[in-house]
């Protein structure tokens, strides 16, 4: 079953997540591309966070049965303790994990975090913050009303 | 006066901006964070292309009286022949006339158009492609709808 995922909703969810994450006193952001890229932005908006920078990844069948997923995006943490790193939903998990042990192989003085609007709980990866479990198919607001060609 | 910019205006706007930039062929998006993120997704998921990347900016006042802009971000055009700029507004122009003669500059193999929802007359720089022209204030949706801590 698809569940559409409105504008709406997603503005009273997103509300919902930042309120939790007001505490954590983040220095930066990451959105994951493109899924995250939305939530970033409010997200950023609502904690007055200027830096914002994005990671992408590309899923492709690899020489061996096993997908292979690539990273992209180069980050700069220079001076910064804390970063949030959103995505919109922790669906397999891969992504998250793939990007979660880049940054923290990479970047050993920042402590990251991680938060999504969906979580299923037979993902590989349990993000720190996520508002709502996933039992159906989420047809987000970005991925329907907008032209496709 | 300001003007609330609400989602449903911006899906409108969007997909009227979408439609005009389906024969440019595009092969990536350069979202300028934090007022392009939103739109940079909505165009990404409506156009079909996977490659977004982003840059920021900041200004702050520089030694003398000018306001200096300083640009944050590394983007990767391998291979890549035609790539879309956007912001939510090209006010003053500046951000977007910085951004793209860094672009322009660096990477002369690539072809940058540049799209904004909004654009006034009295901006330095005129995007390529837009859709609005601005007359008041606009307090876009992500500035509005987000707690602000």
């Amino acid at each position: 079953m698809k569940q559409y995922y409105s504008y709406t909703h997603f503005k009273k969810d997103t509300n919902i997540l930042t309120r939790q994450l007001v505490s954590q006193n983040f220095d930066a952001i990451v959105g994951i591309a493109r899924g995250g890229l939305c939530l970033s932005h409010c997200v950023a908006e609502g904690l007055g966070i200027r830096n914002v920078q994005t990671l992408r990844t590309e899923l492709y069948d690899g020489s061996s049965k096993r997908k292979e997923i690539s990273l992209y995006g180069n980050c700069d943490f220079k001076g910064l303790k804390k970063v949030l790193v959103l995505d919109d939903i922790a669906d397999s998990g891969e992504t998250l994990k793939v990007i979660m042990d880049y940054l923290e192989t990479n970047f050993k003085d920042v402590d990251f975090k991680s938060a999504t609007l969906f979580y299923k709980t037979t993902s590989i990866y349990e993000p720190h913050f996520w508002v709502n479990e996933a039992n159906n198919w989420i047809d987000f607001f970005w991925e329907r009303d907008y032209l496709q060609v």
